[in-house]
């Protein structure tokens, strides 16, 4: 079985974090693009780019290369970024695949779907950056990274780029909510992902949003892409294939 | 070690499922009968077949083969059929093990214990069908099985029966809770069981009812017995030895 | 890297009970105290011993042996103890690892955090018993250590000691919740851990009282230290590494 995937990156990241996660999915024989999201790519206006902007660099990347039956996954942000992509050319999708991801209903933005506490932090941050967040290495290191040992957590900090906020404050632009989307959903939960902080969590507070989905657990963190490639590329083909 | 094991198939079901996970466990030694219900049997009246029915076939299986310190597994709809036959054959009983299992107070039915979609969705195919229920295959993909890849998800749903809805609707006849029956109680959790969707799942919320129970867990869908038959039979040991 | 790690028992153990995982934690490279709490000694005064006398022997072994860069870890009641002795003495204090343990804020005592059914269980023996408390083996067996076979419960249950209940009642000397303390702190969830019931579960409801924390997750009872070693000593270490 050779099946076609498209996996979106969340806040700070780029494509190639997601590399090391392809390369395995591609020795199972699928094809895989790990693109980079307008605001994400080296030289991308911080401060200007809004929600629109990602998802139009996911639609023209997609079309341009004719791709068709996609896989589509998300991971955090990108669950914004999918979810309106899916909804802008829906025939080349096949599957939408949510990895710990944002399901937003329409005229949601992400910031609607984020604990109390990190929105005064963002807001604080993005305040001080000409609206350009990042994420703090204390909380990039205890909630994001929980399973990485202290020089991995490093190196991958090391690899994040700012992120444009506006992204964060745009509405997503949905003709219906995903659940009433007619198209293969599933879900990856990580069970040891706290980026969603208690009372908050990934899922089934976001996934449930689906309406009838797929769920697939595994054992990791929100930054599995780094600490173990292997288990998320599985995970990833289960909830991937129809 | 050399127990008994009686394993109670869930609805659509038949024992005939239950083969790959009881060949393990005689593997490992033990005594497994995986016998099939009144209401599943090829024959059996679909329109009229009630909980009692099943009760008394599986009580007569057990008196009639003189089986004793059963170690009693009910799955899904299994776990209304163990604890009935509990309450009527307690002498012969050493442990019930609830595997992602109904566990009904006196006076319950199934139908009281699942969510308000699945009911009014039973109710119509139902009232179609001479009071016989199937599940649409699209639930069974992708919330039941959610671990099979699709020729699995196909295969497996080829092998139900449509099932005798007024077992869903009689209510459990029980002399008292099961958190007051004196006999060991555990309970498996499969960890991605989502046939029981957010807000109602099978565990706490039905487990909880047992009162002093054991509980063991392991990864898999409902249907786990497709799935992973030696996961669900390592877990079934762990639950039912004493 | 070799770190040094102090474990702390819980109620009705010694630190010898942590041994076979201080043993495979040696093994990578690691300094491993298992100190037992006054209280848990031969010997000990069962009746009048409370909670600062704990503590006191805990900050005296880790002082008169002058450790330092303490990653200390505590386990269900010795979540009591690493946080006052962390009060007490924060220089010394690398990081805080909670193992399905109690977290206090000030004033808070152990009985606080526990459902009712076990206090007045608790009440009870204790006032048969001259202020000590011993766990029923039914509760032991099923809510306990529910991932060990018959042997092993027995064995390890004969291995345990009665319990000062002062211990319980006394609160917590803290002068600031955990939530603010400026140290790393850890907590790992085994999540077959029934010890503490439905409605009243260590994770979340214990972990989020430490503020940011890092999660680690590993399958296994209350009692992992006698099931499965290898899996709570590595768990000790991805929690309390920098």
């Amino acid at each position: 079985m050779s099946d076609t995937y498209v996996i979106v990156h969340g806040a700070w990241h780029t494509g190639a974090e997601l590399e090391a996660t392809a390369a395995l999915m591609r020795k199972a024989g699928h094809t895989v693009h790990c693109p980079t999201l307008a605001g994400n790519r080296p030289g991308d206006n911080k401060t200007t780019t809004g929600l629109k902007d990602a998802v139009d660099s996911l639609v023209d990347y997609i079309v341009s290369k004719d791709l068709k039956q996609v896989r589509l996954v998300g991971h955090s942000y990108g669950g914004m970024v999918i979810s309106m992509t899916y909804d802008r050319i829906p025939d080349r999708i096949q599957r939408l695949v949510y990895v710990n991801a944002f399901v937003p209903n329409p005229g949601e933005c992400l910031n609607d779907l984020v604990p109390p506490h990190y929105l005064s932090l963002f807001d604080e941050i993005a305040a001080a950056n000409a609206n350009a967040v990042m994420l703090p290495f204390p909380i990039w290191r205890e909630a994001f990274i929980n399973d990485a040992d202290l020089a991995l957590a490093e190196s991958s900090y090391a690899a994040l780029n700012p992120h444009p906020y506006k992204t964060f404050t745009d509405k997503a632009e949905l003709k219906m909510p995903m659940a009433a989307a007619q198209v293969g959903k599933s879900y990856i939960n990580c069970q040891q992902d706290t980026a969603m902080p208690h009372g908050h969590p990934w899922h089934p507070r976001l996934s449930e949003k689906l309406g009838l989905f797929r769920l697939v657990e595994c054992q990791g963190s929100h930054e599995i892409w780094f600490t173990d490639p292997a288990t998320i590329a599985d995970a990833i083909v289960k909830a991937g294939r129809d």
